[in-house]
């Protein structure tokens, strides 16, 4: 017997038959003796709707009205599971936020959780209750509800597992893992049994889009086992209940993690852009002139390479942006020409940053040369490169994305079981 | 200066530019300088589509869930407006049940509003915030979302005005206000500058579908001055703002009235069957012996008229009920006639239910016969009367509705302003 934590989507909960679908799952996981909490998404398209309406009356509008809005598709779906679970004779009822309650901070439409009083809910296992709990939200210290930002379930799962000590929180989601790299683009792609926090981390804000960045660095935070799974399979199908052994991606400690890859994912992101400064003066404070409005206009910037210039008395600083940010870059470092002193403004869009995964590279040296080894072999052009202890990541013309992410994953040996 | 509450329901607040006309009504108020609270109900349609949901995933259903689903269609109306509000420079926060508290008792799905504390929205009025109140829902005494059934938000309007102490409670629907009869029927139906609580009642559970009964219920015990008027009119439209005479009908006490009609009004109830119990053995207990079981299976039965039949010997016992209860009536009776010996049953349905009423009643003579005179001189058959003290009920052929509606109408001078 187990504390199991099970999270839902919005396409997983889309509508009733999906609903009744995700309840099989919870009473496959109650009938193996399991005390159970599930964590609900609104259903796929009402947060649009929502947030649509609060655009339309106003474009930029109180983000605590916002909240109690938007709050409510998750506050709907749960009372909609409960129901569904009580007709199939489990003891089940719906929580929101404020019930349980979940507190967070002030900061409403991105709240942070600062505290679970789970008390009730464990105390409720005890009469075989599952707890089905709203995500996304709680209740800030005004008494208002407060929404945890887009995809923030993920979140309320994880601290949710955190606070009742879960055995395991269980993501159900579209896809059935976490995969090598993206199976689109290459099919040899195979699901990992395990991965570590700290790989997931770098996956995910990589653009493996499975899980929330936040959940995954809360996850790691609180040692909190979590899963990846996929809700559209038949909840009764062979080895779904497997406690020990289920299908899909176990994220955990990388002690868990016997046989450690060197390599274990190739990530990438597309639509990137470089930008580049020629013959920046060089002084002291030069990056904090040049990134520092970036910043404040709500740019992000990510891969930084500082260069002496070819004439040897300036540097050259090049970076990448988004390319949806790009011309707002442009502007307004042109405009801060005269202030930031540099000679030319070069760019370019329709870049893809690829990179090489692994927790392993840290006690293994070579990795980089066999990366640039397998692009020069395929006479792909590195545009910029950036490390760090478990990644690399470099740049390329996005026209080759598709084979820069084929030779890397092949030449790290991924594409062998 | 005065304290005022402001009701809205779905139609009028049916999607975004609707919310705004809404707004523009609340505006109008609150730069006369009165203080005020909003009232909403849920966006048309969104209930229902609610309800639907609960079915489809179960037909019988935990209404604690069902509460926590169908109250989010008020907090979303609610924050919607709370925006609107603000975009046009007015202080204004929304409130959900919970939060003020509205505290009701514990029938979950049709909850009963037993206490509100209004003292923080009270003292807001000091810094000219606008209240914004989900309508339909409170806070049961497990902590959990309680509804007060269809039509709640009237009931939740009316028992705000008598917490904050309010002057008026303004409910804002699409009709104007009330009339002295249905103008679809009788062209000439004016509408009342004012009507008694009592006089309300009558006509609100007679069919003049305006107001929920029990919202004049809770009118009247607490005195709460209430006004009925359109919410589909341009808002600063002439008249609109003038505290003391705007356009509706104002539902009142008595002794408000000064000049009072004999009769007010004439209402009527379409699709009433009537049941005949011919030759009811004459001994005690004989009416509860046939009108307990339909209450038991929830019939809901209205005029009832008994006669000693013809022999002499016995009784006759006639009745009305829906007449889509009217099935349900017959067999449940047949089924126990050995117990209630009676010799014969007889039914007929597509009858209407004519009503005059008017408080002068009370201190006039006469005013039954004259009834009864205008429909015996256009041939129309009377098949059952029940009175009380303000109502004269009489029940004809529904062919012969809008002829009787319209006779008494004239025969009382209603037609005259």
């Amino acid at each position: 017997m187990a504390r199991l934590v099970l999270k839902f989507g919005g396409t997983s909960v889309g509508d009733i038959p999906r609903i009744q679908n995700v309840a099989r799952h919870v009473k496959r996981e109650v009938e193996a003796g399991h005390h159970v909490a599930v964590v609900v998404s609104a259903m796929a398209g009402k947060t649009n709707e929502l947030v649509a309406w609060c655009r339309e009356a106003s474009p930029i509008h109180d983000a605590r009205e916002y909240d109690a809005i938007v709050a409510s598709g998750e506050q709907v779906t749960a009372g909609l599971l409960a129901i569904t679970l009580q007709k199939m004779g489990i003891n089940a009822r719906s929580w929101q936020g404020w019930q349980i309650p979940i507190r967070t901070d002030g900061a409403h439409g991105a709240a942070r959780i600062q505290e679970i009083d789970a008390g009730e809910i464990v105390r409720r296992f005890d009469e075989d209750q599952v707890a089905v709990v709203a995500g996304f939200q709680g209740i800030a210290p005004d008494n208002r509800i407060a929404t945890l930002g887009r995809g923030g379930s993920d979140t309320s799962a994880v601290a949710i597992a955190a606070a009742i000590g879960a055995d395991r929180c269980d993501i159900y989601t579209d896809v059935d893992g976490v995969y090598t790299t993206d199976p689109r683009i290459e099919p040899k792609a195979r699901r990992m049994a395990k991965i570590s926090f700290e790989e997931m981390l770098e996956m995910a804000s990589l653009g493996a889009k499975v899980l929330q960045v936040r959940s995954v660095e809360l996850a790691m935070v609180h040692k909190v086992r979590t899963f990846v799974r996929s809700s559209f399979v038949d909840p009764d199908a062979p080895g779904m209940g497997d406690f020990d052994n289920p299908p899909g991606t176990l994220i955990c400690d990388e002690d868990e993690i016997v046989e450690q890859q060197v390599v274990t994912g190739i990530a990438y992101s597309r639509d990137e852009a470089q930008i580049s400064l020629r013959r920046v003066e060089d002084r002291p404070g030069v990056a904090a002139a040049i990134f520092g409005p970036l910043a404040d206009a709500g740019v992000n910037v990510d891969m930084i390479v500082q260069n002496i210039s070819e004439s040897g008395d300036a540097t050259d600083m090049t970076f990448t942006v988004p390319a949806g940010d790009l011309q707002k870059a442009i502007t307004l470092l042109e405009n801060a020409k005269a202030e930031m002193r540099y000679d030319a403004l070069q760019s370019e869009s329709g870049l893809t940053k690829v990179s090489v995964i692994g927790i392993g590279m840290r006690s293994h040296t070579g990795v980089a040369a066999t990366a640039f080894k397998a692009l020069a072999a395929r006479s792909i052009n590195i545009k910029a490169i950036t490390t760090s202890e478990i990644k690399i990541s470099i740049l390329i013309d996005g026209d080759y994305t598709e084979l820069a992410v084929r030779a890397l994953h092949g030449v790290y040996g991924l594409d062998k079981a």
